[in-house]
């Protein structure tokens, strides 16, 4: 028997999914062809889809119909009770926020956008002091709208790595920054580092941009249902559940590896998004289910597999094709220890593999530190370069360079940072059981067949979508909680070998 | 004073024309960018954008707010004024279609949509037939629902050309069919036709598309406020009144002027799209007065200009910078000739200048006779071919290359068809006093200046938008009503010239 209300719901989140892709259409296009003069009509047009599709997603019907579901759930077909469950969660948190509030918010992050932009050209806190104060106390009525417990940061990341805690991530991180830390002192201080003279060459940036092709095929990517474009920032982009993921990426002249790796990283989030389940599509149970599950799958194809020697047997010759002459004596480990090698650094990034987490876990710590009124906007500077210092042993010169260098902030992205982090390390965890699951992966990866890893990947993370969460995916996998073990090993396991430690 | 309401109204229409510049996007993307699988959930996308914009616009707070001001229209700011009665003509005219008939004639469409695309592959006309039997009853209804004097094609026409009528047209064309179907016979009889022996060469794509911008900035498109890109139909379209309106061309390496017809066509409709008053921007005056003259634009432009002697006297060594090989020995009179060749032929989209009128009518007095009960549905290939062999004389092989060649009738534009004919004619009538008011006009296109043509463009027709209609502009700048006079003496002079009649 069909069921007259979910059908009603499943269209209404479908009209609803039709405006988010929307959404995302002006944005992507926004970032790869839009026009200079553009942009102002396209921040209106930007808000005004945003409001219709907040209030499309709030109304009392959507409401009134999603609670009469949920009051006989077990009644229901378990897809259903999910879709429900998830999607009245949603709904009850948007609406814990006005619409008073959301304009508003919104409306002082157009100018603190612009004025961040003018302040990291100027390298001037001063001139985005003010915008992030107010920004800083929008966080906490948020939080405070929205309701936590314990800390109110816990209020803010839920939006980004729903049932994640500050108090959790304390105990993953604080450890964590201290092995890292020490990890990135033996490297650097290692003798034994990478050759990087045959580097240093003019690299055709057409030729870059075939062999990325080739390996974002070569990874699975359906290039009948997404397509890769330039972008200054790369990004991946849902135009439409499954049937439409888009990328981008950069070139760089001096750099052949730079648009590998964002190539890479966009395929990972990419091949995440094009693997929900139809009876998920135009539905909110067709995403990533946080953003550190997503971070996981891009890191996963970018670092773990995408800068391994094994992938280098396999793909030293297709690159030499393209770069004959500049490759000619260059080995697969050359490859292997240039593409991995460590730096301190000052720009997240553009930070490695081994020193990726200690920017994120400087970013947590401010945040944190100024939800919980612990640090005042006006000493961020200061306790940045103190924290530089001692995670990565480094002086920083002026701001632009310093606490001024990300978006996230003036974006009033408030609890995104951890995300990242947290995606290496399910990463990590999920990689040891991928290891016991495939135990020919490196040979199936030194014949350029990820058949396998996309197979077992589908099959234990994109699939689910939303449904299951990001600790019940981990657990499932490795039978352990979210933690830092794994990575770190990796990391040691990695850079102890490739530095001779 | 601010009037508050007028303040009120233009918020609302400026989110009415947000959501309407998206679905341009939506558009656009999927003509130029979109990935092949992502068709299913645009078409959805469209149509839930679509219905958004309709109950906005249809809203009957925005119904009180403009019956209000319209009440006391004399009190109002004379641009006030205009805004409020062309938006309520636009108001009143939606919501005489009931929701339930828009979205009914909506899926219709969709599926004739996909049954006209199979029927014209496979020159079937019946799989088409009954398709197209519902969309005549629709149309049909719709005349009804919007009411109208005379012939019920004037309810439709009205969409397009407003104020056009069945009868008008009646007597526009029945003269000039007659005459121009007289002409071409004399032309193709001449024994002076065109030398093409050069023309069958390879032209190169690239060069062709350079060519191509150039032009376009030499004509005054703004390029930081467009751009052009390649579609398999080329159009034009504003994703942002004035400060976003691109366009498209397509590209074949057997003939070069293709794609430069085709820039320069959507290059005349983008001029007009960038002409647009700021106080008109985001409202419904920032528009093209009807469909006749922003074709009127595109036509000058693609045919008077550019398929003109002082064009390719400037051009030419422009163009053999891109040939040098191919255009060694080519004259600009040899071009000249060349380009405006003419042909009896079957396609509408490939005719010359000469012919292409002749198309036109023959569409013209099918829609006519269909709406009008005179003509079934199923005698449609009978009667188009007899016309063709009447008007073209020339026999059509199949329904493919017949009366399935077209879009419209399935996409459910009747009444579309005659503003390209009535395009040409404006455009005549305008050429005429163009020339009396820049005497020196062929002087400055032999230099590559389009500057004093483009000034008198955005003056007489581009910067009224919706403010004065098609017959009124035409009235204001040649004295005269529309008509078909000053199109045939350009034609007979120009072509009595090149073939020597």
């Amino acid at each position: 028997m069909k069921n007259k209300q979910i059908e009603a719901l499943r269209e209404r989140l479908g009209e609803i999914s039709d405006v988010r892709s929307t959404i995302s259409l002006l944005h992507w296009d926004q970032q790869t062809y839009m026009p200079p003069k553009g942009g102002a009509s396209r921040a209106r047009q930007q808000a005004t889809l945003s409001t219709i599709a907040h209030q499309m997603f709030t109304s009392p019907e959507l409401g009134t119909l999603l609670h009469r579901l949920s009051d006989s759930l077990e009644k229901l077909d378990p897809d259903d009770a999910v879709l429900v469950s998830e999607t009245l969660y949603d709904h009850d948190r948007a609406r814990k926020l006005p619409d008073g509030f959301v304009r508003d918010l919104a409306e002082e992050e157009g100018k603190a956008f612009e004025a961040w932009k003018e302040a990291r050209a100027k390298s001037e806190f001063g001139l985005f002091r003010p915008h992030l104060e107010r920004l800083v106390e929008f966080q906490k009525r948020k939080a405070e709208l929205l309701g936590f417990e314990g800390s109110p940061y816990n209020a803010l990341i839920e939006d980004y790595e729903r049932g994640m805690t500050a108090e959790r991530l304390k105990g993953i991180f604080g450890d964590l920054s201290r092995r890292q830390s020490e990890l990135v002192n033996r490297v650097v201080d290692s003798p034994r580092q990478p050759d990087l003279t045959w580097f240093d060459q003019e690299w055709d940036e057409g030729a870059q941009w075939r062999f990325g092709m080739r390996v974002l095929k070569d990874m699975g990517y359906d290039l009948e249902a997404g397509r890769q474009d330039k972008a200054l920032h790369p990004f991946t982009a849902s135009m439409a559940d499954v049937e439409d993921v888009r990328i981008t990426t950069r070139l760089d002249r001096r750099d052949p590896f730079s648009a590998l790796s964002s190539t890479v990283h966009e395929g990972g989030h990419a091949l995440y998004d094009q693997g929900y389940q139809p009876k998920d599509w135009r539905t909110p149970l067709a995403r990533g289910t946080s953003m550190g599950m997503h971070e996981s799958q891009s890191r996963l194809w970018e670092n773990t597999i995408a800068r391994s020697l094994p992938f280098w047997k396999h793909y030293l010759p297709v690159l030499r094709d393209c770069f004959p002459a500049q490759l000619e004596r260059v080995t697969p480990e050359q490859i292997y220890r240039a593409q991995n090698r460590v730096k301190r650094s000052l720009i997240r990034v553009e930070a490695d593999e081994c020193t990726y987490n200690l920017h994120i876990i400087l970013r947590f710590e401010i945040e944190i530190a100024l939800l919980e009124g612990d640090l005042k906007v006006a000493d961020i500077p200061e306790i940045w370069n103190v924290k530089m210092k001692k995670y990565l042993g480094i002086e920083v010169p002026d701001d632009a360079h310093g606490c001024l260098q990300d978006v996230h902030w003036s974006s009033a992205c408030f609890g995104y940072f951890p995300t990242y982090a947290l995606g290496n390390l399910y990463a990590a965890q999920m990689f040891e059981k991928i290891l016991v699951d495939i135990p020919d992966l490196w040979d199936h990866v030194e014949q350029g067949n990820f058949r396998p890893l996309l197979s077992w990947l589908r099959d234990k993370v994109h699939r689910h979508g939303r449904r299951r969460r990001a600790p019940e995916i981990i657990r499932e996998i490795t039978g352990k909680e979210p933690g830092s073990e794994a990575y770190f090993w990796y990391l040691e396991g990695k850079y102890g070998s490739l530095y001779g430690l």
